[in-house]
């Protein structure tokens, strides 16, 4: 199975938070058109990778607390399939 | 000195990955409206915090060949001064 | 609860990695005691970083497969404990 | 060139952090031992990641506060030559 009902109570939040980083996305375009200081640049870029890094954060809670949990109960191969995919994003996630 | 002129030949180039990451994040987006699966957006999300961080190798390269590299010869304070922003502005990326 | 039988089947593997990296890292000190070249020790550095790192998401699987696992097949306050131990210790893998 | 005369001044520092992650890698693989649980450990992981992280920051800056600014003041080929393989380095780091 790879689609999952959204869970429709926090998709406004993870929108927002998308929003936000789109807006710093935008911000960093500005900073180079208006040729700012390079270091303040990636002073930017940095509290933009961490934005991405605590979004990507909130979405693994979420697919670890109803995705993960519903396979470890139903167990077999469903267990082994979500564990081995949760192992590989995590490492992703790590190694990006 | 907080201001240096753009490298003005190589502005374009850092503006297309800026709107490509940009539009990265608005399929991020996409992803969360329509429900997708969590680990597909994930994967979405690692791609789009590798493109980030070429960006920021690639601003900071040009940084050190031409900021760097002047105040390395100009020697004293601004060479302090420039190593440390760098030196800081690297542990930022490092540590993100 | 925060001890766990250890899976020993598994623990002469982990230890064998943990043992390369102590090598690595001892490796390390002698670059440095001969001066060997920054970059060829950075190298090194970031080699030693990243079999850390597998050391790292390798217990992590086997937390998941097992510890985890169980926990959301017993539910209520052992599974919500057990996915905020995970979540935590996921995010500071990733932000370190 | 791929030797540079140890800056001995600063060597018995470098060491004395390297015995200490040493030391840090020793405690992981007794926490494995003993069975501690894996949270606890990957805790520790994460504390000697970022020490391993603080020694390589550390021999960054004295290289580019030395051959780096030696190749500045060199130009030409010797300056090219430093800046990629400093920017390399950069990258291994930020990607590891």
């Amino acid at each position: 199975m790879t689609t999952e009902a959204p869970a429709s109570g926090h998709t406004p939040d993870l929108l927002r938070r998308l929003a936000r980083i789109e807006g710093q996305v935008r911000g960093l375009a500005r900073m180079v058109e208006d040729g700012s200081y390079c270091i303040d640049t990636l002073t930017q870029v940095a509290a933009t990778s961490r934005a991405l890094q605590s979004f990507a954060l909130e979405l693994l809670d979420r697919h670890m607390a109803t995705c993960l949990v519903a396979a470890a109960r139903t167990g077999g191969d469903e267990q082994e399939v979500k564990l081995r995919e949760a192992a590989d994003a995590i490492a992703r996630l790590v190694r990006s």
